[in-house]
């Protein structure tokens, strides 16, 4: 099975609470590559309810993309460079520039949501992401990144 | 003492994750007046790191901004109609149409986050914010918001 973006990152940077590996109390959302773009599932636990009934809040929408689309910044760069993921070299660590999300309907809170990721434009350490996510096929936000790639020694 | 933005929505309304007061598992964000325009404090959890080893998640700086700019937009609303929060009158609700957060340096965990409101726009159901987060008086985070208000019925 192809190995979670996430799952390739350094130690020092498997902590965030949204996507980290090595953070026992965070979201662990995984990212992947699907073709040319990247792919992440997550269903949202019934407390992530928003100012809609029943479905869920924005912040969880925001979180999704941000870290999949740092992820998904993370393996465009590493692609670039002729790897791919899980070669067992770690990937570059990118941290959010800008972040646009668009809320285009409220977002069903029990059903597994579909986040994804396609590289927009990619100019050394700047990367820019298009993002998706869909529930039940309805695309419900869209939303788009600019990734910076984390000088090593920070 | 002035009364939570949030303490004055609905109960149909109350549930959000971020800052629902009827949601017992919620970050219970709470916003108010402070002067023209607005303010909000919250203090990370260690478990809300990011990225960047000893700072916060992007997610986390959404979420506060997100929930932080529709109590905004909702208390700007109904000062427009000449009513102050706390007045036995709901307040309308707001939800995000856009929100757009500029990650200007990364926000540390280990201190109080200050985040600002300000009214940049009110067309009829569609209010427009500038949002500020800060720690120990340094910008670290801008965001611009487009709230909706929710139709009543909904």
């Amino acid at each position: 099975m192809t190995q979670a973006i996430q799952d390739n990152y350094s130690e020092r940077f498997a902590h965030c609470y949204g996507c980290g590996p090595a953070n026992p109390h965070g979201m662990h959302i995984k990212s992947y590559f699907d073709g040319d773009g990247t792919i992440a599932r997550y269903t949202p636990d019934p407390a992530h309810s928003g100012g809609v009934p029943d479905h869920v809040y924005g912040g969880l929408i925001a979180s999704l993309l941000d870290c999949h689309g740092t992820a998904s910044a993370a393996a465009f760069a590493h692609r670039a460079q002729g790897r791919s993921v899980g070669d067992g070299q770690e990937l570059p660590r990118f941290v959010t520039g800008t972040l646009t999300v668009e809320y285009r309907k409220p977002t069903p809170i029990d059903v597994e949501l579909t986040v994804r990721g396609r590289l927009k434009a990619h100019d050394g350490r700047k990367i820019t992401v298009a993002l998706e996510l869909t529930a039940r096929d309805e695309v419900c936000a869209r939303g788009e990144m600019i990734a910076i790639e984390i000088p090593p020694r920070l």
